[in-house]
């Protein structure tokens, strides 16, 4: 016995989404029952555009729905900055502090020689590209401090080097109001190695 | 800056869920982007489709895609007991089992004074009608033991005394491969009172 069909092809569908087991599935496709009318045929106009409608910007890989995404497009932003993120999600948590006005750059990926992941399939040709192509002053590296985050920071600063741009990448520490007791050792290790003068 | 305005209005969507904030809808409209296209229209078909499709059983309020729910349908069954339960979930858990034969009857919640929520407002007078009109020889109450819960049994009871029909409830006791230590003391109050014979 299971529910009317609608509903059970409804419960598979929320399976597939990372997360949500049988239970939660079970949960959201019956609220759906409760939902207004207007807003399930928005969220269904949605799920049937998404994989048309959303494209990578044709210069930094960011999430747009035309060739070049709205970063891209601002003639207001320094365009000789390019920050280097691993997701188009860092791009808008990035863009939440408000402060930075370059432009980014969205990687495949992280090097990853254990993965079999290497330099060509990350799309690094294009960045190295627009360094080559444009004039850009610094590239600012700011991908999770992980092995393969730090094995793609070194590839790129190694790749760049001969260049005439400055490669920097964000500082990796005790984070902002964190307790110290509670700080990992690697963190700490970090932190201690890349103290900065206080005066 | 936000995401492009279909991941946007997707993200939207996700966060009318329960238990769905900002974070997770973000993530779960991101995975849309790799989720089969085939899935994402079935998907999407489903959330058009669900409140037009999906109404309740003329004599038990399941839910179902017809007239009646396949469980009324089924001649195999005894219509002779029916089973009062508070949501259509209740049926579909009590159906795993595999072992009940009767019918059901789904509440439209319970009777609750605080809320202002009466014998009439839980389809009551439906059930009552079904037990006057038919042969039923039981009621089984499988509702939560809580106070609407009790107050509900106490309810049907009452107003069944008077006819012919056997009313029982399910028990409420000590939960199976539970450790004693940690049952709480109403359980095991409910318990105690509750006991059975053995020899």
């Amino acid at each position: 016995m299971n529910y009317p069909h609608t509903i059970q092809t409804l419960i598979e569908c929320f399976k597939k989404f990372p997360g949500i087991g049988e239970k939660n599935a079970e949960r959201l496709s019956l609220h759906t029952l409760q939902m207004d009318e207007e807003v399930l045929n928005i969220f269904s106009k949605c799920l049937a555009d998404i994989k048309i409608k959303t494209k990578r910007c044709k210069n930094c890989n960011h999430l747009t729905e035309e060739d070049y995404c709205e970063i891209c497009k601002d003639s207001t932003r320094d365009h000789s900055i390019i920050c280097v993120v691993e997701d188009p999600k860092n791009i808008i948590t990035l863009e939440k502090i408000g402060k930075y006005n370059g432009v980014y750059f969205v990687l495949n990926g992280l090097i990853s020689p254990l993965d079999g992941i290497t330099p060509e399939d990350i799309s690094l040709d294009k960045l190295i590209d627009r360094i080559k192509n444009e004039e850009i002053k610094e590239v600012i590296i700011a991908v999770k401090p992980s092995i393969e985050g730090e094995t793609t920071t070194l590839y790129i600063s190694r790749v760049l080097s001969g260049m005439n741009v400055k490669v920097t990448k964000i500082a990796h520490g005790v984070p902002m109001g964190a307790e110290m007791e509670y700080v990992d050792l690697m963190t700490l290790e970090t932190a201690l190695d890349n103290r900065i003068l206080v005066s």
